[in-house]
């Protein structure tokens, strides 16, 4: 490969304990991990300008599959020059297969070998997904990172459920690489399923390692086992996949889940939870979550955390803040998101920082020593 | 007075046949003549953050009195700090009287020689309104020019209403110049009333002048009169104001009323049009008005405005707005906003050059000749 055509690549940098800390090479750009990826669901993470998003120290963002296939369409998208210059974002961007989403969203849903046949949740107009098209339609957006076309059950399920449904997505997994076909510089991410059954991760993991993948994700999680019983699973999973590949947790989530990921072995997650708390009026900070909408901040003069570098923080008060979510003012949505995203992505510098330096479990624990002392006293 | 006490003035730069062109100084800041002031209603311009209201080249904000008295409410934003930090907007601040906005948006009103009793459109609370009292709010909210508080009667009205409500507001005129007291670097403006009737508007400004104030409004129009109305009426209404302070007409308006009146003399206006147009996915253009929600937009790879440099015309194409207006994603009033705000700066950049260079009737056809080309033809 010649620095002409740049190739997709992952080097492991650090570790410390079980944590990694690393860079994940892109014609785009570089992503550094730990890395959190902002949700840019229809082409827009919502309430933010792209260069917002940029500014909050994002590399990568995830796309939905789903909702852009349905709207505007990935024909055209593709027709427009792809979702990069779509949606004014020349990073990388990662987009899910849509089977998550069309299994929570949309409707008549028929789930066969071949894939899975839906009415759209917008028009009631009916689609097919299936491995082929997923890796069709990632490609029409041009997405960096594109993921397998999977299935996965909610939890609880019994393991017969959850056996079946893993080996279906394992010989879908076969078909997304088969039709993915020579990409340079594009990469294609294996999805580990098999619920919280060790047996079936492991067996999971080996199947996707026989087809080989540039990353492997960490599927049917956060998807209301709770966060024991999801790091209980964390303890074993990520150790059943190849160590010079990054490896991405789909849907995660809270900061404390974040950092219990990474603390196991994580090195990629996306969550809606900062931008849509952000449009809800709770506030993500060092000490825990607060509610811009309580009336303890209608009189506040201080900012949400006066050590925080956003714009949310270092312009406004927690009056002001309060007073424009209760007026229902766009700004509201905008600002709390903004400090949102840049929370969360202060986190993961945090964490590389830490893991680069030997020194994450003290970092850890004084993450969980901040946040114990909750938000300052009212005034 | 002294530098170290700047003081509140208006330096008439150049006329071109009755249209002017200036500057008002101001302790936060000049204010470019013609000037158009973007409506920031409850503390925010919506879907904008300030900077980004200050880069479409705005030199100064309206803010409404009726909003604010009622939330956060005067007395809060004072305690913390005043308007421009609350909402983190240093230039110059212009707030209404609450005079208009109780009549449109207030119910139970109750109008005597005092003033106005109301029930806040929002809660029911029971408030008042008196010249004296809008004074004090609009002190309390630090507004760098304040308007007088005063009525108007929707138009339209028998001449005996006109002259009843333009007198009234003229003894109201007379208390609010009392109750607003001397305070350097702050501006109290008057406020013309009179209707349509030339007789009337004269003894307006007659009795505006008589008490002297450091710039006079024009009310009462764009009250649905028309354009051909308004226009008749400004044939005559800034003749019989001073020519070395400021006129602003109130609530105006689309851009080739804005043009229209700024020919016939007027040097500021505001209007929420560019702000509420954008939400609603009208955009203004030279060319005209276009509705983003169309079907042609759908696929279309080109700007709004290819010669526009706001952020919505450098780095998207009407595909994407279309797509976010129709997916009711915030991006889509906040893009849409900006640009339309960037017009109408664009506008008043224009007139302020083309006036001092004796050249507005020329760049007056231009315009024409460009808004009657319409938009162009869909691919
Ligand atoms: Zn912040
Ligand atoms: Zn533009």
């Amino acid at each position: 490969m010649t620095p002409s055509a740049p190739k997709f690549s992952y080097t492991l940098k650090a570790t410390d304990g079980r944590a990694r800390t690393g860079v994940i090479s892109t014609p785009r750009g570089e992503i550094r991990t730990p890395a959190f990826m902002p949700v840019g669901t229809a082409a827009t993470v919502k309430a933010m300008m792209p260069e917002s998003v940029a500014a909050t120290g994002a590399d990568i963002l995830l796309g939905n599959t789903y909702h852009l296939m349905l709207r505007p369409t990935a024909e055209r998208i593709h027709a427009l020059g792809g979702l990069h210059k779509f949606m004014n974002w020349q990073k990388p961007i990662l987009t899910d297969s849509g089977g998550f989403q069309v299994m929570s969203l949309s409707a008549l849903r028929k789930l066969t070998e071949k894939g899975v046949t839906f009415r759209s949740h917008i028009d009631g107009s009916k689609h097919e997904l299936t491995p082929e098209r997923s890796m069709e339609i990632q490609r029409l957006l041009g997405s960096d990172i594109v993921m397998c076309f999977d299935e996965c059950p909610a939890l609880p399920a019994d393991r017969k459920r959850i056996a079946e449904s893993m080996r279906l997505s394992m010989r879908w997994a076969q078909r997304s690489r088969d039709a993915f076909g020579d990409r340079p510089g594009y990469a294609l991410f294996g999805i580990m399923q098999g619920g919280l059954e060790k047996d079936f991760r492991e067996e999971s993991a080996e199947a996707l390692k026989n087809i080989g993948f540039e990353g492997y994700a960490i599927g049917g999680l956060a998807v209301g086992e709770g966060q024991e019983a999801m790091f209980d699973c964390l303890e074993f999973a990520p150790g059943f996949l190849p160590e010079d590949k990054p490896r991405y947790l789909m849907g995660v989530g809270k900061p404390d889940d974040i950092v219990g990921a990474v603390k196991r072995g994580v090195d990629m997650m996306d969550c809606v939870l900062p931008s849509r708390s952000g449009r809800t009026g709770q506030v993500w900070t060092r000490f825990g979550v607060l509610n811009i909408k309580n009336a303890r901040h209608a009189d506040d003069p201080r900012p949400v955390d006066e050590n925080c570098t956003c714009p949310a923080c270092q312009n406004y008060s927690r009056a002001y803040l309060h007073h424009v979510f209760r007026s229902n003012e766009m700004i509201s949505g905008m600002l709390l998101t903004w400090h949102n995203l840049h929370y969360f992505q202060e986190i993961m510098q945090g964490m590389r920082d830490a893991i680069s330096e030997g020194r994450f479990d003290a970092w850890e624990a004084d993450f969980h020593a901040q946040r114990a002392q909750g938000d300052i006293e009212p005034l």
